[in-house]
């Protein structure tokens, strides 16, 4: 894929930012991460989103990331160039374009309330990024902007390089069969892609989406889930996810969620160390304990799973 | 218990208000319900909270809700008077004790935003209410007010009325460590209930909590859940809580949880319809659909986890 | 007038509620106080808004002042009724009515956020109120609700007894240009009464504007400016606005502003004493010292004005 | 003046960014700008801030115009760095000082609420600044951000390198008071300039500031007002601020307020083009004749003043 259509699907995995326990960027670690995601069934990767620390690098150090993970895989790649303002998300989009990005990501800026609002920004941001295809950011416990289905259907209508929807709305399904909904009418179809941790991925794919685009420190659960619900079988989907379900919901702390997601991902090999950058803080005793105990659950119940 | 105070503990179930279909209160409902709530193991009640629907009330009915409740029940009842002035707390707290609550409950004002402005408030709250016993409901997702736990720290230290914390902060398992270990160290130990639908009850209770104050509409998992931890097996609880956590996390979701918690009530024979009032909507076709396979795959997982 | 309709102009005064120094309602003061507002030039009253500390009386407490209001003048009185749910807004505007208001006034629940939830809860309103006419609040810096311009005209077109807009948008000029451009095109044309302290009076009146809807501690500055456009005297409308703007301004500042305004009508002799209920707070030496200044440079700039 | 400290008084103007009409940077109106702005009184400047539309630059634009603003005049430049991420902010600030700015300013992130999340934000800034002096930027209606005089004065405690504070709160003038009444009794005193587009500046020097902040387009108000109250001339600096409080006010408008700015300054001739940079909008017809009739009643009451 040289860039980014609606025709995307499966699971792109939000990747972290890794660092050494001196805060420096790791980069070894990203070429160990890079392979742990396409071994545990990732088809896409988006780097540089809030989960991956964006806002708390340098310039020099996102191209730098960019680069890295570009340079170890072929799948495609997601740039996060949400940017308090249009001239740097061009610059941010035409670099990662450059390096060999598939496309990039915008979530809205906090301050955006009405309709109207929120579909000017959009616009001004298509028109800025001229042919590079985009990905819609829906995710309002964390952007504070709440976006209406029929303000997602006019962003589609108005902006051809808009072909995805990262999907985080909380509650979300019914946004979900409302756009499959209008697309099965006649509005154009693009890809919706799930995030929030994956919380509420089966359903999600029951409702018409097309994948994941998160980062769960177990992505087999993500590719498991879908892999079921392609083939039909929801019993098979729903116990997948249920397994994973209590980590799933342990991650999906707002705040916290990342330091767990490094927590684990270190505990599994994929990444060297947990360092989050501050103003990130290192997991409390209390919670290592709470992860330790639901890892070994995990892996118990895992075991049934298969057997 | 003729007064709440700091020693409460166990399971105070968060009640619906339920309506007939034309959206009239539905006292016959309020019976069942409450017997249901107490065969399902609560110790306690709360009422006229958010999730049921006060703010949809007419003072009158509010009057007759209450009335109902204690009628029925031996249990020490709990009554939401959150309002937007001190009066009208003033006026619902004062007609609750006389009715035969055994104390209210104090959500702050979404306006509040410095320590200094919420303990205000409360030292407002505390002395307005005189010596009737109150709960702190600490639910930022909801109320907009994000109250650290040194702010509770000083309201506890201010308002000696203030006898329970309802906790539903998110992420918030530090904080009742937080809490715990300044009533270790010598301060008044209030009492710490959890609300949030039980999302993290076993980790709260590990934490130090008192229990369990929410809704989840199978009031047994709260019971089973509290049992198991007091009697230390943590394995056990974390058991109990995993067969429901599907249905917890379905029933999670803001806004549409309600109507969520009143289908399955309904459906389990607690109250007689589902009906909330507007602009509460009702629940979609997918939406039941999901419900209706989630409570099929628990009651088979609840026998898997009897055998 | 009996019921308020869409051809509603002038001045219609947000009236105080005073109280006495223990925080008592002062009856004997809102006769007062009516008879001031009408001396200085209101053609209607609105009471029981924001401003009129609604939120912090009792229900006995708040008939009793829309009875006072109703006895002493023949001026038409609209009612502010908004309240958590509909159930309450109901019961408000149906005493409301009984009693002899005009009209009821409706701000929207701080958690509405897109077009479509906008307008569900003023279809709800609509419904719920029947033929009560009411005021579509229009405030976000303090209901934390924006609404569009295009949004105040689906609910003019779907809801027949919305009959005026208290425009108090900030800022709001060009939305006051476009709601006429709209009637002047067809769309129905209901009242448009600026608020907001009255900070841009003279260009909300050649935008368009039928008036002021405030409670600025000096009525005849409002009814001046609305008498001056009215004779098509741009020069004399800003002349007497400028004069008073030192004031204006000093009595815009949120939260402050109601105590201010308590002062200067107490000073005045309008209500006995300037009694905020909690939690409001009693003015700080320094902006008793700062008013003071204020209204003695006032009084000897009216003396040139009309010299 | 080589490092910003806490003596810092007078008048620091918020310089714009001028564009040319297809939206590049116009340096040669920078040059303009400057001179002006030194002319009308200015003791210092800040660049890159809101009002200078930093967030839709690049980084290359935003240090051409920190190189062509240090290059033009010996007055102080201070440098708005605020930033989603410690490392930019750290990027930013290290250039700035390189370049030849005295000091930098910081915002916080909109999503901080406790008073030991602002407090430790701070914290981390002043860390990371190191040996670099910083504006502590308090403007709550912009970005959300609520901060107490409490938490100055430990923000003030806890970071040496904080020199000054940027003072928009709003109300805010006991604010000030609270903070002169701490460094009275010994805590340690910093600079107070204030903002918010000058609407409080008398009340603001009253109470113990010691200067203005802000980029109100006829700075010589803010150099003479400030002039005339450190006389002693309370009187006079009120009259020098009334006669400028209609543009003042009409200019305060947010979102709008910049354009209104850059149309007054290119009117003045002190930029080419009134032009701002998307999502800006340019000026409606109504706005312009607004400004254009209180621009000439400005100058008749100038004369008047002067007379």
């Amino acid at each position: 894929m040289n860039r980014l259509d609606e025709t995307a699907r499966g699971v792109f995995t939000i990747a972290v930012t890794p660092f050494l326990p001196d805060g420096t960027l790791d980069l070894a670690s990203i070429d160990r991460m890079v392979d742990f995601y396409v071994e545990k069934g990732a088809t896409g990767l988006t780097i540089l989103g809030i989960m991956g620390e964006a806002g708390k690098l340098s310039a020099a150090e996102s191209e730098a990331v960019i680069r890295h993970v570009v340079a170890r895989t072929r799948l495609p790649v997601i740039v996060g160039v949400s940017a308090p303002g249009l001239a740097a998300i061009r610059y941010l989009a035409e670099r990662s374009m450059e390096i060999g990005a598939v496309g990039v990501m915008v979530a809205p800026p906090w301050t955006l309330r009405t309709d109207a609002q929120i579909l000017g920004y959009y616009r001004d941001v298509a028109d800025t990024l001229g042919d590079i295809p985009f990905v819609l950011q829906d995710f309002p416990l964390v952007t504070n902007v709440v976006i209406s289905a029929e303000t997602v259907l006019k962003i589609v209508e108005d902006c051809p390089n808009c072909v995805m929807l990262k999907h985080e709305d909380w509650p979300g399904l019914d946004k979900i069969g409302a756009l499959r909904a209008a697309s099965d009418a006649g509005a154009r179809r693009i890809s919706i892609l799930c995030g929030n941790g994956g919380q509420f991925l089966p359903e999600e794919m029951r409702r018409g989406a097309d994948g994941a685009m998160t980062g769960f420190a177990y992505p087999e659960m993500m590719a498991g889930v879908v892999a079921a619900q392609d083939a039909g079988d929801a019993e098979r989907a729903q116990d997948i996810f249920d397994a994973y379900l209590p980590v799933i919901r342990y991650e999906s702390q707002p705040g916290l969620g990342l330091a767990v997601r490094k927590y684990i991902l270190a505990k599994r090999g994929a990444i060297a160390h947990d360092t989050v950058r501050r103003p990130g803080k290192p997991l409390s005793a209390g919670t290592i304990r709470d992860l330790d105990f639901l890892m070994t659950r995990l892996e118990r119940r895992l075991a049934d799973l298969q057997s």
